[in-house]
């Protein structure tokens, strides 16, 4: 069994198989959130802190932390937020940035062993970023495209995500810190998206072996009931062998479908996790409709 | 492509991994249910009726009418139930009971091809059931057990099914018109019956390439929030090849996740059954709180 293991100072998270799914929450990330964006260029990080704590209160394992601004000091912003979460909770963070220098920035102030997000298959920046993870002793997501683009070919895809962790390895990075995220593209824009992602985790699973992740909530862009969409995306994907994914704890119905796809695939022992998480008597059959997922729950009442 | 064509004397359904996951709605089955029994024991079949309509305005594409109540006529009952529904319902329907005379009086009835279900791999049953199944040109559900009971090995009971698929050859009845019960455990009860089901669908559909269908329900048995267990199974079920299920079409959250597995499939051409059904702009992310299942749903207002 493949475990990819991440930490902070005092937690760890392992990725695996024989796991329950690896939850990151994803809302720490500017881009789109014109409030967010503006309140962290001025310095005003407490969005991001009330975003840490809502995230891990409602079961997320692990935190990605997004700077990307434009026009921003976005090395100095990643470090920055990384301090400050790392600083009120102690789940292990994702690294997120399409900048080296942002990626070196973060690694530098992280306390523990994070998850860079992402290395490509793109040659000048594998010689970029590989030699930061193993410097640091980091994991790293691996996400499979090239200078070609992202292929419609699951073959192709394969053959990128191979040839990273090739290049890896000359760098003494282990298959087990790559997690390869298969590349999820809008269901709505490309009917045949589904099959492609799952066929290629059945590949990533079988034969490279490795941990995978996704950002999951891309799956359902345009479509109504986007959250059904994303957390079925996720039980289809997990009965695949996918292991993480960053996406939404704060979205019920994304969360208690995980939980119950972690039921189905025997990883959660005894069912005890879906049993707490619904042991509200009133809450049977009502998972979805708010009874998991820290927004709505309403643990005083009990 | 495996093609398993049911019809009624006016429709025709069609179960393939190419389509649409084909509902089989379960609630026409007197066992666990004490009042719908001692009705349809004294030759009141109002409910029956009711629970035929609600299903199809609930989506069903086919209904399984069982009539297996102790002490009664059950090849008679059968037989009746079968003529009262198909003369309020254009759906087709499949004919559910484990005594041979019983299937054999309800197939006499039969307007169209129905599915007749069961048969197990157990000699004296195939002997019984298949040469009826040909006689009426039906189609059959076979189940993957037989007279050593239950396997837990998927190995055990996919061989299982390709002996049943064999003995049907010998009458004349062709794959296609075989659709196999893997058979479902409780997860509660065995926390390998998800990976051992998903293991069997897959050499069933690679290896047979037969159509395959399941009792949902039985999924989550004994466990709170079951419809959300159940509907994640099947999404998982579905990833795994999985085509029909006898199931309740009236629980929204089970139908939601059903058609969601559908688009991320590839098998709802261009999302057109997802978006009709979340049309209402208000049902944006809330198929799972009651828009989606007929039951709910409120056409008056639109």
């Amino acid at each position: 069994m493949t475990h990819t293991v991440i930490s902070s100072a005092t937690k760890e998270v392992v990725i695996g198989f024989d796991r329950p799914f690896v939850m990151i929450g994803e809302r720490i990330n500017p881009t789109g959130r014109k409030l967010l964006a503006e309140e962290m260029k001025r310095g005003d990080f407490s969005r991001v802190e009330a975003d840490a704590l809502a995230q891990v209160a409602a079961g997320a394992h692990m935190l990605d932390i997004n700077a990307g601004i434009p026009l921003a000091d976005e090395p100095a912003l990643l470090a920055r937020a990384i301090q400050l979460v790392q600083g009120i909770t102690d789940v292990p963070l994702s690294i997120d940035s399409s900048i080296v220098e942002a990626l070196e920035a973060g690694l530098a102030v992280y306390k523990g062993k994070p998850l860079v997000n992402s290395v490509t298959g793109e040659d000048e920046q594998m010689e970029r970023v590989l030699p930061l993870v193993a410097k640091y002793g980091a994991a790293v997501v691996a996400i499979s495209n090239d200078e070609t683009g992202i292929s419609t070919d699951p073959d192709v895809r394969f053959a990128v995500a191979q040839k990273i962790v090739r290049r890896a390895s000359d760098y003494g990075i282990p298959a087990s810190d790559i997690v390869v995220d298969p590349l999820v593209m809008p269901i709505g824009a490309m009917g045949t998206a589904g099959r492609q992602v799952f066929a290629l985790l059945r590949r990533l699973v079988t034969e490279l072996k490795v941990n995978t992740t996704c950002g999951a909530s891309n799956v359902s862009f345009g479509l109504p009931a986007r959250n059904n969409i994303t957390g079925t995306f996720l039980a289809m994907a997990i009965s695949n062998g996918m292991t993480s994914a960053i996406m939404n704890p704060l979205h019920p119905e994304v969360k208690a479908t995980v939980m119950a796809a972690d039921v189905l695939a025997g990883n959660d022992q005894d069912c005890m996790a879906w049993i707490r998480a619904n042991r509200d008597p009133d809450a049977a059959g009502g998972a979805r409709e708010g009874r998991i997922g820290g927004g709505r729950r309403n643990r005083g009442a009990q």
